[in-house]
């Protein structure tokens, strides 16, 4: 049996793996059929050839894997946001731990990311008192458990066990997430836009960054496939194009109108990419921006939406600041809103919005919770979605309850929403106080512009270096504004990450500086920023 | 400033991003470099034909996304654990809530995952009071949590909490994880193995799954680069082979010595991958084994890491059933155990052990924690895996956190101790009882043949079918096995995963079914089983 199992093996294991996973697909072919891999040299040379090299890869002790060997698209992805800066400031923490003198200042303040919780913002109370009862449903059913939970949490974690089979919270879901769950986020699209949204377009993810991903994986299949993207950009979307093979097509925002989005800058990227053979499959739109923090207009949105219906793109909204707006003047409307008061419908756009536990007041990156809502694909193009999901199994649950918690927080009239308010509004108005502080004091300073923070979680002010400046990080071989950032952490402890790592118009530079640290911080923070540019421009000053 | 800023990106954009995130490239060239997309074709022509394109593309309606334009590699994935077959019984289970007495079962009875509390299993009730305080710590200071909690569990929950920066269980972690609980797990390794193990070499994952995907991610450049994977195996792997470009390179499972893994059977599939120039980046190795639950024997596994370090193959360790182990001759080593012992260092084997929170006792798959322990990579190829792990931030801090309590339970004369270990063997006792019953009753059928389930949470049957019942399937348009498992669910409920979704021998049907229902369930399970079977032979009988 076993011998001869072998030499079937050898002869129609192709048919077996492609007829395997389809039961749409009859019995193998008595024919062998097309090999998984190219086409072999046939012989006795061939096979010499084999043993040669299978010899010499023993006898020479050549490393199975190496830098010549991976994965190409690999070497060639960036993230800055957890790039050498990040590693540099880790190493200096450490340093610090050790010997805590060794260094001119007492801790490093991770200005890179944004990642609240990290900086000393707590989490919201009622989201953080569901959960838990969610994780130990056993809680639920004891008298004691009223000492310790609000009574409305309570009664939601019942609520969310309900919607959730066997109330197995230790269960894979759903690859697209917990049906009650989803729907519970479209009724809050829905309240959101004043549009319907159906729990059936939610796909629940471990954060936005896995649901940009997953598209990007179906929407690229060479380099011959364009995503337009901002510039500056998240570094996500480069590192995810990168990975996945396709090509950035970029577009530049407009730092001059506070970094707008111009539709003629995107016409004219387009048809340059297309004359390139580039086909443009879609168009990425973070709103509110990232790492630019403006908050586009809703007449510019209805202009972008226009244009992704006429150039037949897929419109990737990135919209998980949306609940991170800082000036009266600008308010979040979600580009499906904008797409349906145009009057167009699931026939005319494909479009999907990214969402995320991670940002917003509550700012819960380590949940790993978020969802993206698709709308305007076809049902044989949404199954390709759904397996891609499906070969993930499913996100955290714990992600996906706190994404329904995010779109259905507590109302007026339960016992949590006062405290929930107040926790809330808090921290919001506190987030803006912080961006106008530090964006005025980068404004104060000699060779620093910097546009207002409307929305999002960064500044991302441009550094006007002297000559002599350029020169010397040239000769340390680093980015004028990378080795700014070295600098500024070596002086002070604050982590930045240089303009580089998001994408700049040649020869300006940058840096984003989140506007997370703790309040009490920033004036601190301020004057240390301020004392270490001072000096570096003496130093520099042409 | 725009214009310029416009006129600039396009000559120049290149440079900036390619000089972009890396702070080592200097200023961008002064000369335009090559672009990120193929060479343009020049002049008016082209521009004529790229405005071509854009007006066809906008006016003849062409949807912007199809099945002809997304990635040929996502069609390519398959993914039959969650496949057609498992759509089928969720369309019959909404028939059934709409109207109950509509089909001859009450209920679907999901056998086609390894996920055992959606089938009633309960939670560990320790891990859950951990998880639940980690997730509202402010608990922890109030007294009236002793009345709900066991002492240690708070006395754990603290020492997690005392190794998480600022207590912020909220923020993202080190792209690796939390440091202190990879420690936590390596110790866990170390105390399994009788061999060092180190915190830095852990990867904590959003389950094994992500691990899968981001190891296969770093392996595969082209269709050139092939990975060597059981037949029959998890379709994870022939999934994210696909997924990524890469030639799944099979070898046979030996179904008459218990699916034994035979070293001949790797170098003749590997030299004749290698005759046809596949380069064999790694070997896959799933013990014990889904679908086919064998458990290796330790000499075994010894000629498989000689063959890997001979062969210079990166050899890819799915352990995630290690604890799931129902026989007494048999134990579980992990590779890297059977590697030490073997005098294999660091310097001669690089090895990937992928673990998961969602098997064993503790069946927590809706949590998405797990991790990869990678020994044996350069430290330029391991920054790459960690840039990877970077890109996607990190994995949910509740996952990472069950993780290290898995690899650190309870310890005898802990409170938790003893009602820890009466769930835990609890369970494991009867998953091994549940697996003798199916198996037997398996063994009991005419034309079913059946391995016995050494371990992991599956058994997969042979289907000796009459020529009739094979002519059936054909007419149906459909695989012999996948048409078997469809009419067991329209009859019984019962789902099962057709053996070609895990590939097999060609010519010869089985399927996977698990060993997770509830113990009490099992004996209806297995007469409505037999009485189906029964009916089918008799249907089809040659």
């Amino acid at each position: 049996m076993r011998r001869f199992a072998a030499d079937r093996a050898r002869r129609a294991v192709a048919a077996s793996l492609r007829g395997a996973a389809s039961s749409r697909s009859a019995a193998p072919s008595p024919l062998a059929p097309a090999p998984r891999y190219p086409a072999p040299p046939v012989g006795a040379a061939a096979m010499a050839a084999a043993l040669a090299r299978t010899m010499s890869t023993a006898a020479a002790g050549t490393p199975p894997v190496s830098m010549d060997t991976i994965n190409p698209k690999v070497l060639k992805c960036e993230y800055a946001v957890r790039g050498e800066i990040v590693t540099h400031a880790q190493n200096l923490q450490q340093e610090l731990q050790k010997n805590p003198d060794s260094l001119p200042f007492d801790e490093i303040l991770y200005c890179n990311i944004g990642n609240p919780q990290s900086l000393g913002q707590q989490p919201v109370t009622y989201f953080r008192e569901v959960l838990s009862l969610c994780d130990h449903p056993g809680l639920l059913d004891k008298s004691e458990t009223h000492a310790l939970y609000s009574s409305d949490a309570i009664e939601r974690a019942w609520q969310i066990l309900e919607k959730i089979a066997g109330r197995a919270t230790g269960a894979y879901s759903h690859s697209q997430g917990i049906k009650g769950l989803r729907d519970e986020i479209a009724a809050g699209i829905a309240a959101r836009d004043g549009f319907h949204a159906s729990g059936d377009n939610i796909f629940l993810t471990d954060g936005a960054s896995p649901a940009v991903h997953m598209m990007m994986q179906l929407l690229i299949g060479s380099e011959k496939d364009g995503i337009l993207c901002p510039i500056p950009q998240y570094p996500l979307y480069s590192a995810s194009i990168a990975l996945h093979g396709g090509s950035l097509v970029p577009y530049f925002l407009d730092e001059e109108t506070g970094w707008g989005l111009e539709v003629d800058e995107l016409k004219k990227q387009l048809e340059e990419a297309r004359s390139k053979g580039i086909t443009v499959r879609a168009l990425v739109v973070i709103n509110p921006g990232n790492p630019t923090g403006q908050v586009l207009a809703e007449e510019n949105q209805k202009k972008i939406v226009e244009f992704c219906k006429n150039e037949g793109l897929v419109l990737l909204a990135d919209e998980v600041y949306q609940e991170n707006i800082y000036v009266e003047d600008k308010q979040f409307h979600s580009f499906k809103k904008v797409a349906r008061s145009l009057g167009y419908t699931d026939d005319d756009l494909p479009l999907v919005s990214f969402h995320s536990v991670s940002k917003g007041y509550y700012g819960e990156c380590g949940k790993r919770g978020g969802y993206m809502e698709i709308t305007g694909f076809s049902p044989e193009v949404r199954e390709q979605i759904y397996k891609l999901a499906s070969v993930n199994l499913c996100s955290n649950v714990s992600g996906q309850i706190l994404a329904s918690l995010v779109m259905n927080p507590p109302k007026a009239g339960d016992e949590s929403f006062e405290s929930f308010m107040v926790e809330r509004d808090g921290i919001l108005s506190s987030l803006a106080r912080r961006a106008k502080a530090l964006e005025e004091a980068f404004n104060s300073l000699e060779g620093i512009t910097c546009n207002k923070a409307e929305g999002a979680m960064y500044l991302f002010p441009r550094l006007h270096l002297p000559q002599k400046a350029i020169g010397a990080a040239h000769a340390a071989g680093t980015a004028p504004d990378a080795y700014y950032a070295k600098r500024l952490l070596e002086a002070t402890g604050i982590v930045i990450v240089p303009g580089s790592g998001f994408g700049q118009v040649p020869g300006t530079w940058h840096f984003r500086c989140t506007i997370l640290p703790q309040e009490d911080k920033i004036p601190a923070i301020i004057s240390s920023f301020k004392e270490f540019h001072e000096k570096f421009m003496d130093e520099f000053r042409d």
